[in-house]
């Protein structure tokens, strides 16, 4: 796995843990992009188990043999490695170019040479898709990125269905829409709404609403997530596809800050104007067609909204040392 | 202008001095991406004319006086510089990677930053749609590159729109079909079937036609493309917006071959079964919708393939020295 010191990916590393597989991270853990070696402690204990063997080296290392030697052996390669802060991607257009898409070329060349049987899931981002034309938006939706994130992303996910087509490297790729849940990153405001409203909930504070906060928005839980990277990287007819995840439940922003704090026992929800340069970046209401994913991979969103930001709530609250 | 000594870059370059035009050219000069010093000899002249600079440089190198000269003071940026090679795309995926994306990640920011108020114009290939689910291709139609080349070429193109849209960088695509005219790389088989059909033709050899030869195509005179790109800079309606640019005249691959022949009056067309590795990234038959560019343009291909193929072969006849 790759990116499995990060949020999803960590979920997912236990995950398979759990279910008795045996597991490597890939991971140059970047702190910025949600890497947290506390991620690995499985739930209920105080220290990581060091089950998971974590090799610390960026994805496009392939000259270190450690690199090598876990894209050689691997039977299924989460690929979930990258920049994944659409404001970031704005700053350094360069930088996430370079994480998103020229570390996922090499990457991915090494292993359609060297372990090209290998099953190869990949996770986008329903960013890409921009400002919604219709809702709920599907595969077919044109693609218009709004932001460098989207761009450099879409390029990845097109190299694997290539690869896919070409070589026969079969990989899908899974678009997710707005995730949440324990072991994301909360210490910045770089990573989406959700963990900035989790944290400030958190910490008694605001919730700052951008506007009036009509917009909607299919939020995930993360085990949600994890089930549909399983699903996908064992359904016989996923590889060389493309599938949108999102969530039935459609909850618009206000009503999210509302049931983060009400699940939080803490802060308060702050209507503000628009600052420009989220305006620019803004997409409105986007919610996702899941059924392609629901039908291929036999996925279902289980989580209620207000089952999942309990959840959360009560993971951080455990866990402050580690989050905040 | 970057790629001005390449194909298009140097037939564009030639017109626009002939209109009056100050023309600056930055381009690295890779013999394998078509750059040719020959190229801005104009017509019916022995020696280039020094009448247009060149910046032998990569787009990239920003660090060079010269190249942030070039981009600060241009008013117009037509944007050709880039590897074409579609099958070499596939041989060196970073590679391609670098030069059509990052290069072009460093450029556009340069622009952005220095030069906001420049119109550009960045051409691109309709590759990137891969095998057509209808014909004509209109802009509409999804996005599915069967190589490396076609994802490469669009990760810019969406930039060139990101950067319209967000910073007011006036920016459009020209997504073009296979053109073919004086100043095109003959040298060797990198280049797409025309040029080797025409290389053929004039050394009296057999010119290859894989399978029947009953893919269709739509091939644009260089000319035609030239007056389109000049259009599409001082079109008041072009910036944001991307346009496939093909013909209404489709011929098969089998009466290309046949005209190509005949204009040569050298040549002969044989048919042979498809090699594999082109059989993989072949897109069948292939015609743009090209009314978009009409309405917004005011453009109107006007070369039908027999006049186009007979100046031609008239210019290589003339300067083979150079090409050949």
């Amino acid at each position: 796995m790759t990116g499995g010191l990060g949020f999803i990916g960590s979920n997912l590393a236990l995950a398979l843990l759990r279910n008795g597989a045996q597991v490597k991270v890939l991971d140059a853990r970047v702190d910025r992009h949600g890497a947290n070696p506390w991620n690995l402690v499985p739930d209920g204990a105080a220290e990581p188990e060091h089950l998971i063997t974590v090799v610390a080296a960026d994805i496009a290392d392939v000259r270190r043999d450690e690199v090598c030697a876990a894209a050689l052996e691997a039977e299924f390669v989460f690929n979930l490695a990258g920049q994944v802060s659409h404001v970031d991607s704005m700053n350094d257009p360069l930088f996430d170019l370079a994480s998103n898409t020229t570390s996922q070329f090499v990457f991915l060349d090494l292993l359609r040479r060297e372990n090209v049987d290998a099953r190869v899931v990949f996770t986008s981002t329903r960013q890409l898709f921009g400002h919604p034309r219709y809702l709920p938006v599907d595969e077919e939706h044109p693609v218009c990125p709004v932001d460098v994130n989207g761009i450099t992303k879409h390029a990845t996910e097109q190299l694997h269905l290539l690869y896919d087509e070409i070589y026969g490297l079969r990989s899908c790729v899974i678009r997710l829409t707005n995730v949440y849940g324990p072991r994301q990153r909360l210490r910045d405001d770089l990573q989406g709404f959700l963990p900035i409203f989790i944290r400030r909930a958190l910490q008694d504070q605001a919730l700052t609403v951008f506007g009036e906060g009509t917009q909607e928005r299919d939020c995930l839980y993360v085990d949600d997530v994890v089930e549909c990277l399983l699903l996908a990287a064992l359904a016989p007819d996923a590889p060389g596809e493309v599938f949108n995840v999102g969530n039935d439940e459609h909850l618009d922003l206000r009503t999210l800050a509302g049931a983060i704090v009400r699940a939080a026992g803490a802060g308060r929800v702050e209507h503000v104007p628009w600052p420009p340069d989220r305006d620019a970046i803004d997409i409105g209401s986007y919610f996702g067609d899941s059924s392609k994913a629901k039908r291929i991979l036999g996925w279902e969103p289980r989580t209620a909204f207000a089952t999942g930001i309990e959840r959360t709530i009560a993971f951080y609250r455990e866990r402050e040392r580690w989050y905040l």
